[in-house]
């Protein structure tokens, strides 16, 4: 092909018009491939992939997250400028492109996860504890502690829909943890002040009707609910046991569970206190850290009652059951956080010790359990382990990686 | 602005260079108009979207598929060209960009959900049954008929890696039944004419290692597995009771449950067997379709005991759990196969009785349960119902419209 250059040398003593038909031609052509170029290499026009396999991977220390997938665990993405992500957490959009993650700083930012950038972001409090999303994807709701409440906005561009102020008898407003939806576009949550338990019901439109369980227990510090949305479980801090309402019939009111639960921390140092959205449910079984103790406690589901203890490496953190239930893994407090433990859900036997390294901050099963996905803080590192054989299947970089959250949770209730 | 014819005017009079210049800036403004035009419109290029909201509906007249999504509850595009989709059904790769659609004719056809495409598709055989993916989501297995037996392909390219034939002790081929996948890259599948049930285990490779279980019952016409992959059930056409394989524990050989199952057929004429796929569970209790009786069995899961009955308004066909576990969903046989009742799980209550039309042939819940969709053939519609309200959300036409497959299946084990 001829150059620009060489076909305006030979035009250059003809006629006018054939040169400018040439003139036009050339550029034109030159337009288009410029054009096509730039709708190809458009970051505004991502590639069209499915996002099903996606996964949102909070960098605390950088304020960033990365996007990764899980087919051929890799890095697609990351994205900047989130604030402060200790404690950070992330819910789904429906169709699973959007993440809404929760920094500490109150800022609730809107990720895309198909283009790789920050679709919206607001700072909405001063210091703010994890969110969730309503069931049918329109409402996300942040849990603050400063100022204490809850507040809602709309999925879609962040604005503000509901302020519910967690006003106590004493006019000052509580912390709000354990923030959690609950099918019929319920949001339920906890107050750490008050010792309340509160329900947002948003099924008649987009101001709640409040529903408020009182003396439910000193000081609840954190909550889960079961994976049918039934039973929303806060643990108290304050004092022995756990606070139960049953989703089904909150007429009958909050009732305590596991009158035992958290006694014994005074035996070692509780380095820190576990986390309960962490419970891993088999069958009717569930598998619970305790506080303070080097154990696993084994819950059965219908009578509540312990049946069950596991003893395990260090005080565990999160106690995650593989999607098929037939595994849980375990992973610690400082100092023994460098390791993972899985245990047999049947026989209870520890099956397995790993050593990922310092720093193991949390685990994500793949959606069908085929792979874990696991965040080594220390050795900025995630790793991917086979569940069959314990293999390592993929180590990426990551800087000071934490929570790892799939995009299979925007078909789940309470994730 | 200036119109086009208006710019030469003024310029003609004027010297050649600036007469250029206005042309090229014109035309160039055309081009980049028509080519933005052009790359906008690209079917080559799907929206960028999330696929976290789809679904595909087996229209079984016309032998195509519509793609919609389920949060503006909206159609999307039709794939056509899948040959014989009566008793169609589909299942997802686990980026959920494909489906997989098993049709009668032996057709496995491979349809993209984003660019509503069809991405490849062979015969594979003159009459199968359905089918299932691998959990890591690479291989994909069909049941046949004729010939019997199994074949795995790549997802990928639907390339052969296995061929199965399932030979009977007369070296006859059986037809096979009821496959489904389960956790460990296994397949599970009946024999109909054996009365086997076998297991490949692919977890080494793509040549697989077979189990089989033999004596397992007359005739087995469908089978599912439970929710956590831990159980395959085999309903039998030529006895009574059902087939009971507990995959944790294969070495303990297949067992008969619920003898009396299927009992009373002859009271009653079978206008269809029911499908066990349709079997819902809730909490530790299963939901099951009575074979030629107007009722639903409750199952204790743990002891594999009948503990209840639901008299409903006629013989049922799919027994659906909402996703929470508190309503099951029923739809019926002819004659009375344009209705649709539902019970509450915990009261056993019927709690609501539809009418969508004639031909109600499948329902699928989106995966959060806050609304369900339903196929009516004879009015060639889709109907969307509140799970809450049982109010109708929305219609869409339909061709003759049979199961609908939503693309959360792909996160799920035995679906």
């Amino acid at each position: 092909m001829k150059s620009l250059s060489a076909q305006r040398a030979e035009s250059s003593d003809e006629q006018q018009p054939p040169v400018r038909a040439e003139w036009l031609t050339t550029l034109l052509s030159t337009a288009s491939v410029l054009l096509l170029l730039i709708a190809i290499a458009d970051p505004a026009r991502a590639a069209v992939r499915g996002s099903g396999d996606l996964a949102l991977v909070i960098e605390r220390a950088t304020g960033s997250v990365q996007i990764v997938e899980t087919t051929g665990n890799t890095m697609l993405a990351r994205v900047e400028g989130l604030g402060d992500l200790s404690h950070a957490s992330a819910v789904y959009s429906r169709d699973q492109r959007y993440a809404f993650v929760f920094g500490r700083d109150g800022g609730l930012s809107k990720v895309d996860m198909l283009e790789g950038t920050l679709a919206a972001r607001v700072v909405q409090s001063g210091n703010s504890i994890g969110g969730a999303i309503s069931q049918d994807g329109r409402l996300v709701a942040v849990s603050n502690y400063e100022p204490g409440g809850v507040k809602v906005f709309k999925a879609d561009d962040l604005s503000l829909v509901a302020d519910i102020p967690a006003e106590q008898a004493n006019g000052q407003r509580s912390k709000v943890i354990g923030l959690v939806d609950a099918p019929g576009r319920r949001f339920v949550f906890s107050l750490w002040d008050a010792g309340e338990i509160w329900m947002a019901d948003f099924s008649a439109g987009d101001q709640p009707t409040l529903q408020k369980f009182k003396d439910i227990g000193r000081n609840p510090y954190d909550a889960l609910i079961s994976p049918d949305g039934r039973y929303y479980i806060a643990g108290l801090f304050g004092e022995d046991g756990l606070a139960l309402l049953d989703l089904w019939h909150p007429e009958k009111g909050v009732r305590r569970i596991l009158p035992d639960y958290g006694k014994g921390e005074a035996k070692l140092p509780v380095y820190k206190m576990p986390h309960l959205e962490g419970w891993a449910v088999a069958g009717d079984r569930a598998f619970v850290p305790a506080v303070g103790r080097h154990e696993v406690l084994v819950i059965d589901m219908n009578s509540w009652q312990e049946v069950g203890r596991v003893a395990v490496h260090g005080q565990p953190v999160f106690v995650m059951g593989r999607p098929d239930g037939r595994q849980i893994w375990v992973n610690f407090a400082v100092p023994d956080n460098d390791t993972i433990q899985v245990i047999d859900a049947e026989t209870l036997a520890l099956v397995e010790t790993l050593k990922p390294g310092k720093g193991v901050l949390h685990m994500e099963f793949e959606p069908r359990g085929e792979e874990v996905w696991v965040s080594v803080r220390d050795a900025d590192r995630l790793q991917v382990y086979d569940t069959a054989t314990f293999a390592v299947r993929a180590e990426l970089p990551a800087n000071k990686p934490s929570g790892i959250f799939m995009s299979a949770r925007a078909a789940r209730i309470g994730l």
